[in-house]
């Protein structure tokens, strides 16, 4: 491919995007939510144009023998822009996060101290195949204020441009400066690690897709970023977990959708749990297709079970492949959890309020779940009406992140000449 | 100097800090406060022991030929340990900001879910001479339910040793692990690198000291970092500000204490206010003994002024020099701001609201202020009762950071056996 942007491009259109942000910044809500409209109807009255190059894109996967669930996560259709399209719609129906007054109050001096929530200013998405994250992205940067810097993947870069290209068309008749939204066209990959560093045009860097993606974000960033999503998520099956609510969790947090990020890689069996059940627990698994990963314990009495290495302790499966663990106590289970969990989303199933308690309180997570599926952890289940992404940091935001984790505040003064 | 400690060992302290962290996590508030009270009480028993110290570093101080101010702020004396100690006795009548319920709903299943506040973990605090934040820094520490690792500066290390061990001491009659406060006992700049890449032992740095310091933990840190304080000050006296006004709000920003974060270092005077009372403003500066910078508009005519240049706009002075720019409208004040500013306090002199409000929404910066001095950018200044630094970064906490700051949220789920 040939297509490519000048270096000094990406911090042109840096500096772009923060004068756009400005602007942006001074819309009221109508402003923004009518430019979310007019977005929405343009994708769905261009879809033609957007399908046209999607199928170039789709054309090189094939070219290259991507797999078939890459593929279809790349290929649009009429339907899906109209989705695209739904979800500007849903977005501009959110209510708006800035303006909000968090606090005031007088000093005694009179002075007014009111603390109000302000865009971030602007936003640099860093994000693998899926055309869908430039329209979702886009939405939730413009209704919270922000100037959005898109930066895809390069298997998906023809969509992602005609995506933009559309979106830059209906711009032009909005309130919100088209260079609200910039798009690095280009595969090079040193146009990422420019976005890397320039402290001074972009507020924060989200980065979505794998973890050698989030991993290559964190490291070498001096950006701040709000990290998302790896979740290495664990299910405890503590000495007083009921049969029937324990193999349910179980099966749905791994078998659901195993490719997402709240979907459980490893469970963990109190030795007399184990004991009394691990016949109807190897016979659901087996029902529903899943390979087990044991310790020495679990390959001892599970025939078919593979042992388990470091590797399995550590990393997600993805698949339906679940690593399982006996352990003698809770503690011993909350110390695994320590150190492979990745503080995303991890359960315990007890009949024992106790033994919860104290589980939700040590484990050091996003999310905790008391007998429930860690599926859960999701901005739509959870009812957040849109997410940017499931953060695994603890500073800023911590596990699903809507509309109000693209925010700040600012302290804002009014006085009459008070000094101190 | 002798005083090191081995490599590993301050990998094994954060490994200690991060299980004390965990019993810590669990006591209740009256625990906390009863802890905090016991330090403070010994703190003062045992001044003797501190002051004995404490001349140590004072000797070699005097050795190394510091300044007054410098040795002001490292000397210790019973009334300044009996400091200490209402300081700690004041954060335990604040209030506890963990196991606070942000928000809790039910999803249409029954599954309940509640966001609440739970300790960050680990803090690990860089920070520069005075040894106050050894002991205010700890105590906001504790009360959140957090450890603490403490790296203070070389020249106060012996003093900074003595109040830990005093701490030590008083932490063996409380609930709180003592491994809960670490000291790095070296002067050893690798330990203190050796920190800014702890991820999985340390939760979050905050450097406190100069702009050195801060950059150098920002720049090199992969361990989140809180970023506290370079303050580059900017007053923007509008064409409608009252003579008086302005006046009072510049010498009290510029003269109450230069050397501290929210003093101003440049003021920006509309031409229209500054052709008719450069007299009075040049008067008043100079019965204030403050010297003045000026850009070339401001020499022409104020003899005496120097010429100012990029250093002049990009720095803190910290001392009674100011430097003066004469602009024709607002929006070239809030570019220059936006080039030079360093986010922290900023302030517009004007009687006209709308130009007032333009400025405090297109200046990004923790604290706004309209006919105000910056001086109030302090957490006692408003209230919050404690203060762990100011921020000027826009993720997680902006501004003055009380003890909120040192807490983030756990989704806690309750269920009956709920799947997605």
């Amino acid at each position: 491919m040939t297509l490519t942007v000048e270096k000094t491009d990406v911090k042109k259109q840096a500096i772009l995007a923060k004068k756009a942000s400005k602007t942006l910044s001074m819309l009221t809500t109508e402003q923004k939510n009518k430019a979310l409209h007019i977005l929405a109807d343009h994708l769905e009255t261009n879809y033609g144009s957007i399908l046209e190059q999607n199928e170039k894109d789709l054309d090189r996967g094939r070219e290259k023998g991507f797999e078939a669930a890459f593929m279809d996560r790349l290929s649009l259709s009429k339907e899906r822009v109209e989705d695209f399209a739904n979800g500007l719609r849903q977005v501009a129906d959110l209510e708006d996060p800035t303006g909000k007054v968090v606090s005031d109050w007088a000093l005694e001096n009179q002075l007014q101290v009111q603390k109000v929530t302000v865009p971030l200013g602007v936003i640099g998405m860093i994000y693998e195949a899926r055309p869908n994250v430039t329209v979702d992205a886009t939405g939730l940067a413009l209704k919270s204020g922000n100037a959005i810097i898109l930066k895809g993947g390069s298997n998906a870069i023809t969509s992602n441009k005609a995506i933009v290209d559309v979106m830059h068309e209906a711009l032009e008749k909005t309130d919100i400066p088209k260079d609200a939204v910039q798009f690095i066209n280009t595969t090079d990959r040193e146009a990422t690690s420019e976005l890397f560093t320039m402290k001074e045009h972009i507020d924060v860097l989200i980065p979505r897709g794998g973890g050698a993606l989030i991993n290559a974000v964190v490291n070498n960033a001096t950006v701040p970023v709000l990290e998302t999503g790896v979740g290495n998520c664990h299910i405890y099956i503590d000495k007083e977990a009921e049969l029937e609510k324990a193999l349910n969790i179980i099966i749905n947090a791994k078998t659901d959708r195993p490719a997402v990020c709240n979907a459980a890689e490893t469970v963990i069996l109190h030795e007399k749990w184990f004991d009394e059940h691990k016949d109807a627990f190897v016979e659901k698994l087996k029902e529903h297709h899943v390979s087990i990963h044991g310790d020495e314990k679990v390959v001892e009495v599970i025939k078919d079970a593979k042992l388990a290495g470091e590797e399995d302790w550590a990393n997600e499966y993805l698949s339906l492949d679940i690593a399982v663990k006996v352990v003698s106590s809770l503690n011993e289970a909350v110390d695994h959890i320590e150190q492979y969990g990745t503080k995303h989303s991890e359960a315990i199933v007890t009949e024992n309020n106790e033994t919860a308690k104290k589980f939700m309180m040590l484990v050091d997570a996003a999310a905790l779940y008391h007998n429930a599926s860690t599926r859960f952890t999701d901005g739509g289940a959870l009812g957040f009406g849109a997410e940017i992404g499931i953060s695994t940091q603890k500073l800023h935001a911590r596990g699903p992140m809507g509309l109000p984790a693209l925010t700040t505040v600012k302290y804002m003064m009014h006085g009459t000449g008070q000094i101190r």
